[in-house]
């Protein structure tokens, strides 16, 4: 399907496009030191598991995008969706009480494959305005019932969830927090709660219990009348690929219900397959949250959408409650339920059904950890942790734990190798982070962890040679 | 083109649609008083200038899909751009320094169509977003100039910037205002500054100097070292088509620069041609601004697009100023410069230069404002106003100025009539607002305002008859 690739392996074209890109461009997480500098990385193609740089070299890719390509690249059905939908109808008004076929079919679509009376859609833009408007419902939700004191918001640390001046406080990475401004007044981090058997020096019962008196110590700090909500990634993604204690998700969904306090999942990340399920809470955690947040793999990343899914009890609060006089609920966007975003996303759904892509995920994923799992065995590998397709190897020199300077840069350095031998993985302090495609085949598999461990050689012989600074 | 669409008139499925709406969604400005209603007006196809409703019923569309669609619907060539780039690369991750070539090449024509050194994109997902990048830059902005102090935003009444918890804070419209929280430790609002010559009771230069003494006033309240930014549409869209007086945007520049405070314009109606210039600020307003947002007719509304043009020298600050242990600028979307979206937009540039857009609103616009005025003429029109293809019918009853609740019913009526003769107009409070697709022709213009004139007529008689509640 490349055919004309090579005719395009124009260097002059690839310059020109990295001067545009270094004089033109901020990029989302830039390098401020070197703004400017013409040395992007130009992604020109991509098909199946493979993209392809502006020379033209092939890489796997074990990030799907960024967590969210899940059927691959060039899905003709996928791109005939979205083309046949914009012949029939490219956009409309969203508002009121004006609507679209796909929006409200996929609405219905949602519905029926999120968890309990999950059943309302409230589409937005991507996963950052979906949080957004989440914690906005919430608010709404206790405002309506004359509970405004309820609006406090508990997060936690490591997590991340996008990057509104509201959802950028609710992220918790500390290596994200910079320059910017963040609300602080109503937004309060709990502990990031991973447990990693493998390195652990308490029991995971043990962990849990310390989590869950903190959460009800910091509820009793500020009262469960002034808390509208928690949100949670089931496995914090962006922090680290971090997963929290077996029983974790449950027992703080209980808390939450005992103090009358909302549950807002984000599955930005972990819905849509990634874990083996349309959606995780129930399916892999056993929860049903108030709440549930998708964006990156409804659309297989083609095209960009947010939705938070609502149950109908906090639907019909919100609008029993609503104002005699103003009864409107002045949230959303202009390409809220976009026909064409929303007939790619129906399209996305029904390939997935069709080709059994969950099922597949529930047998590569086991296997993708089973493997990765061997590169333990490496001097500079910390540990391995992750779930189906998602997961990390943390490195080390040996000496200190965690994102020191001399660990990121080993992890650095082994990134670069896997980039040479044509594999992209996503560098994160000291971690390698992987989510490639859903679509992963075991002999993909196989290529991710022989690069990976060579890299991690050549990366430990660099270390020993005393050619790492 | 709409070859099968009589083949598609199916009331079962017109139903099931409506349905699914009633019992699925949760719309951008629902009425929470009928939701669960099966009554939504479903668009289902869409030509040209014309949209068509799930019965087949043909509609001459003067809303624009919402200020958006300026290429009109079922435009092969945008099609054709999204579905190759689709094909070619359809997705991959914009953070760091890797890119794509549509984000690249975007990026470099919009610093060719913004005003003064506005030479660098930041992108989002919308204008929601792309408002809310901007006032974190500016925070950003003063911060690394180690003067975190500035970090207070004006805003202005009756101004629209969209839905996220922060730019629904800047906004300052009060029928939007409801049981939702707003950011209100550092926002704040001036007065709406529209400006009537048709119904003001005082001289434009007076009105002019009242305004600019309460900005001077408000900046000195609050301390010029305290504020980041001020956020301005250059007419204010959604508040009612609100234009300010003559030299008012240039005043308020100057107004900022004397006090070192930012100036962010919202060109997310007012840009892409609406005025007749792909942005106004310069072209039309006379003013270069230190950020431009833009969104909706950046891509005619076929894909969700936003995004933040800053000045070189912000961009310059930003990174000298950066922590040198942290200097990453951790703003930014999954989505930011998506290749088939930035492709679209990029085709879009392109048929709007080649077809001469910009030239044929700034002959059309003229024309659509003197034919709207005429019907200035009935009883029941209070003023209309407006500035090329963005423009609005104020109704009144003869009594009460403003959206009382008899105004609004008669709006209301003036709307159904439309929508009974085949014209969609964007219904708010007491006003009729019109935002055509660009590529209206004249006669789409006169069958606007025959139909409106008949509207306008047959809800006088309703109101003289007593038919109005
Ligand atoms: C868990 C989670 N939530 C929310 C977001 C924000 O999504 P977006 O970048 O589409 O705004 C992300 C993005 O990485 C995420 O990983
Ligand atoms: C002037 C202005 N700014 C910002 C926005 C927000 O844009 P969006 O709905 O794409 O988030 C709008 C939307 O109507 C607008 O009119």
């Amino acid at each position: 399907m490349l055919e004309k690739r090579d005719a395009l392996i124009d260097t002059t074209e690839h310059d020109s496009l990295q001067t545009a890109d270094a004089k033109h461009l901020l990029h989302p997480w830039a390098d401020l030191s070197t703004l400017g500098d013409e040395n992007a990385l130009m992604i020109q193609h991509a098909k199946g598991v493979h993209v392809y740089d502006s020379k033209g070299k092939q890489y796997l890719d074990a990030i799907g995008g960024m967590w969210c390509v899940t059927l691959g690249y060039g899905h003709e059905e996928l791109i005939e969706a979205m083309a046949s939908q914009a012949r029939k109808m490219a956009y409309y008004t969203p508002f009121g009480d004006v609507s679209s076929a796909p929006s409200a079919q996929l609405a219905e679509m949602l519905a029926v494959l999120t968890p309990g009376d999950l059943n309302r859609a409230h589409f937005t833009t991507c996963g950052s305005t979906a949080i957004d408007s989440a914690v906005r419902i919430a608010h709404y939700y206790y405002a309506a019932q004359g509970r405004d004191s309820k609006r406090h918001v508990l997060s936690r640390r490591n997590a991340y969830h996008g990057s509104t001046y509201l959802a950028a406080s609710l992220s918790g990475k500390a290596a994200d927090r910079t320059l910017f401004q963040y609300e602080s007044e109503f937004v309060h981090h709990l502990s990031s709660p991973q447990y990693d058997p493998d390195i652990a020096k308490e029991s995971a019962a043990s962990r849990l219990q310390t989590l869950l008196d903190e959460m009800e110590a910091e509820i009793a700090r500020l009262g469960a009348d002034n808390i509208a909500c928690f949100v949670a990634e089931p496995i914090l993604a962006s922090g680290g690929v971090l997963v929290p204690p077996q029983g974790y998700q449950a027992a703080t969904r209980e808390i939450c219900r005992k103090h009358d306090i909302l549950y807002i999942s984000d599955e930005v990340v972990t819905g849509f397959g990634r874990l083996g399920h349309f959606f995780a809470s129930e399916a892999h955690f056993d929860i049903v949250p108030d709440m549930i947040i998708s964006a990156k793999g409804i659309t297989s990343g083609y095209q960009p959408l947010g939705v938070v899914m609502i149950s109908d009890r906090i639907c019909d609060a919100i609008s029993a409650g609503a104002p005699e006089e103003k009864p409107v609920f002045s949230n959303g966007y202009t390409y809220s339920g976009h026909p064409i975003v929303c007939a790619t996303a129906i399209k996305n759904i029904e390939i997935m059904k069709r080709d059994g892509i969950c099922q597949h995920v529930r047998e590569v994923g086991p296997y993708f950890i089973e493997q990765l799992r061997t590169l333990i065995d490496s001097d500079i590998v910390y540990t391995v942790r992750g779930d189906h397709l998602m997961a990390c190897v943390e490195c080390w020199t040996g000496d200190e734990v965690g994102p020191t300077a001399k660990n990121m840069a080993l992890a650095q350095r082994v990134d670069q190798y896997c980039e040479q031998d044509g594999l992209l993985v996503r560098p994160y302090e000291n971690l390698c982070i992987m989510s490639p495609p859903l679509i992963v085949e075991r002999s993909d598999i196989d290529r991710i962890i022989a690069t990976l461990g060579s890299a991690l050689t050549r990366a430990q012989n660099d270390l020993r040679a005393g050619l790492l600074h």
